[in-house]
């Protein structure tokens, strides 16, 4: 089973949590001589049918994305609804929340991991894919985060 | 100033902070399906000589690497001397600590990053070359390790 549970081992995106979006972007353009990422709010409920822990949720974030190599690094804003985001920021404070990965056929992906212990935790759609934050966080002490694009 | 402080933004290892390192590595391989990663410590103190936030320390760590992609993840359980490691995972609980980045001129990289107000919290040597962690949390909601190998 060399090819894992997900099909492929590359991090495309790394998300970190934070409180002010605005000056952390600033602060990452400034480091790494990039420039600064516009923030956006992900969609509101009715289009990104968002559930969290198995119930609908209104929950939206401002995101903002900075190339870094290979991968994207992603910087995430909730609002005070409930969602992953908004609750780990409570929890554990900002820094990283997840590593992210591409893979192909979100239901059944989802089903093999929740089978195998990882329960989903919040998912919901965007312009050309979805997404699932599946709970790996008590084995692999981050989130794993799957991403699938419509071809 | 497009290069950024450090020349390039590449990120190389992501550092996940753990209490069970042999646990954390067979869940990766599990869930990855790659072959565990032995675990080794760091070097003792005479050849590390580790520095944490401007002292002497005989901090050591187990570390083990997985290739994931284009980066390396870095599992870290720290012993119980001070160190960056020991502290956050005091602080913040298991989970990332940094990003890393290859840097050329360990010395002049430190102290510019130093007089732009991202303290050295600790550095170190190990066979071949020597790292440097920067405490960039308040500005970028994760530490950065600067490494430079000996060419």
């Amino acid at each position: 089973m060399m090819a894992g549970l997900l099909g492929n081992n590359v991090i495309t995106q790394i998300g970190i949590l934070v409180h002010d979006i605005d000056k952390v972007s600033q602060a990452y353009a400034d480091f790494f001589g990039v420039p600064k990422p516009e923030a956006r709010w992900t969609d509101a409920a009715d289009k990104a049918q968002t559930e969290y822990n198995g119930e609908p949720s209104e929950a939206r974030a401002k995101l903002a994305f900075i190339d870094m190599g290979s991968l994207q690094l992603e910087l995430i804003e909730p609002d005070l609804h409930p969602s992953t985001w908004r609750n780990y920021l409570d929890e554990h404070g900002e820094g990283p929340h997840h590593i992210a990965f591409f893979i192909e056929g979100m239901k059944e992906k989802v089903t093999l991991l929740e089978t195998n212990g990882f329960p989903l935790q919040q998912k919901g759609e965007y312009t050309g894919g979805r997404y699932a934050y599946m709970d790996t966080f008590k084995e692999l002490k981050v989130l794993v985060e799957l991403l699938e694009n419509d071809k």
